[in-house]
């Protein structure tokens, strides 16, 4: 194993036990009242995912805190913001696996929400979700300055984009890029329109996850109002080319392995003609793409020097990857 | 026309043409993309609704605010929180009439938000409501700590009553009362649990409506730190003895009114075997109740002297009204 790929496997392990601790302690036990609702929130919520959200987040709070950090650990609240995003990321997975929409009944190697509880229920859940995740957000320990700015950040990137031409903002929303998705079925994919819609679907959740960490861990290091106008844009620029090569990565994965490696149904896109990277490009023009997105995402951070390491090898493996 | 019901009718027009116009401002165009989704969310926002939860909540910040507030004009920023806790409503009624939950076509005389724009589209448009909301409470023209204040308040009362044991909360929450009410259906409804879904699925609404009016109209009139306890808990008082009552009456028109009359679904509660209160209690009992419990959220709010009147003669018709 390489120093690199020491590195990564630790964020990844540490990483992923720090959010299930803080969603362990944020969502409510499967005996609190009402039962179904609690259960299947847990059901999806600890389906076995990645914490790739909630990772990113941590890592941009650390880097952004700084030799501020204390002891150069997690900045406080850190993991209960990135427990937020994913919680944001669940709900959004049970409502898009709904009968209505994707209509999936495979999720992280388990059935979805609505096959394990009912479809109301599902429902529910995810909307649940969507509050706890905001409630979770307005709770950080942090002043409540740079709490307002998480919370304003992260619902522009969680809607349909409005307020996404505002200074500061993301545009488009992740709900905005499920509608562009679901208009786009049937219809010849252009390029135009995957960029538009991956960048939306899942790379503001993404991007603002790095956003948000780069808020609360200068809110830590007592800078100024927040973070510099600098370091957002650096981190946005690094969410949104290393966002989109993740989506690109997992469109070739999907073309190219079995169900049973992904752990959901594959060729899904394919079947459906959604639109996707490699439907557009081909998978080598795809597989080239990613890297030079990463190899920008790179440059954004780079005033951030040595303490951008940990940011920069995750990027890496998560297109690196083969599964 | 006595002196009452002219205050009363002043407030319902003024109020519902603030809120409209909050509405107007913060809701995407029908033109803005992508279409669907934005013209599905109008279409149930614009539907008729009273915007009883706006009034409340505009009432309230103006009855804290007291004679601080400018010209007793309803404070700034109380329209725009009027307006998310309508979309908050809305996103309720639009994810509780799709087919998996209550199956309704008709909503205050309007096609459902399903029927109107497709199932995938009406879960999305509750979705991007709720999201819209929060971002609308995020971005209030008030000091930091009073908007953090009232988007946990919110947060807790349109969940499922996490936090809602710790101070300041209000229990249980909007969707737990909705997750109750799905899963008593079939069964003979008990007073205990006509009471606490009540409570949640309607009554912790309307509370945080005059709850979180009351921080804002705090926050405006310089108070220290949001407004006091004594008043939060007056304020939680009042709502929750009124929204009470207001279910009940709702409840008693459901059983006695026809479908024209009522602009949806009449006698859809008795026919479901739901739990309401003149299920359990009977129609004339449950006049008495309404009456009761609006005395008692009266006495709430006696140190407020005059400037209570507003808010108690809007109760006070709201109770009377025949349909």
């Amino acid at each position: 194993m390489t120093d690199t790929q020491a590195v990564v496997k630790n964020i990844l392990t540490t990483g992923a036990i720090l959010t299930d601790e803080a969603l362990e302690r944020l969502l409510p036990g499967t005996e609190t009242q009402p039962h179904s609702i609690h259960r299947a929130m847990r059901h999806s919520t600890f389906a076995g995912g990645k914490r790739l959200r909630p990772i990113l987040c941590m890592e941009a709070a650390r880097m952004v805190a700084g030799p501020h950090s204390l002891g150069n650990d997690i900045p406080d609240g850190a993991a209960a913001l990135g427990a937020a995003l994913e919680m944001l990321h669940t709900y959004s997975l049970i409502h898009d696996d709904l009968p209505a929409l994707d209509n999936d009944d495979l999720r992280r190697g388990q059935p979805t929400c609505h096959v394990a509880f009912g479809e109301a229920t599902a429902i529910l859940a995810g909307d649940a979700l969507q509050t706890l995740a905001f409630q979770t957000i307005a709770e950080l320990p942090a002043p409540p300055a740079a709490v307002v700015s998480i919370l304003k950040a992260v619902a522009i990137a969680v809607g349909t984009g409005v307020g996404a031409d505002l200074p500061g903002a993301l545009a488009p929303g992740m709900i905005g890029g499920q509608v562009m998705d679901i208009e786009s079925g049937g219809k010849p994919p252009t390029a135009d329109l995957v960029e538009r819609i991956h960048r939306a679907k899942t790379g503001a959740l993404i991007t603002v996850s790095i956003v948000a960490g780069g808020l609360l861990g200068s809110a830590h290091a007592h800078h100024d109002a927040g973070a510099s106008a600098d370091t957002i844009a650096r981190l946005r620029t690094f969410g949104e080319k290393a966002g989109l090569a993740f989506q690109i990565v997992d469109d070739v994965l999907d073309m190219t392995q079995s169900s049973e490696e992904l752990g959901k149904t594959a060729g899904k896109d394919t079947a459906t003609d959604k639109a996707t990277w490699p439907a557009v490009y081909g998978i080598e023009q795809s597989k080239t793409d990613a890297a030079q997105l990463i190899a920008d995402a790179f440059d954004a951070l780079a005033p951030f020097g040595e303490a951008a390491t940990p940011l920069k090898s995750l990027a890496q493996y998560l297109v690196d990857r083969t599964h």
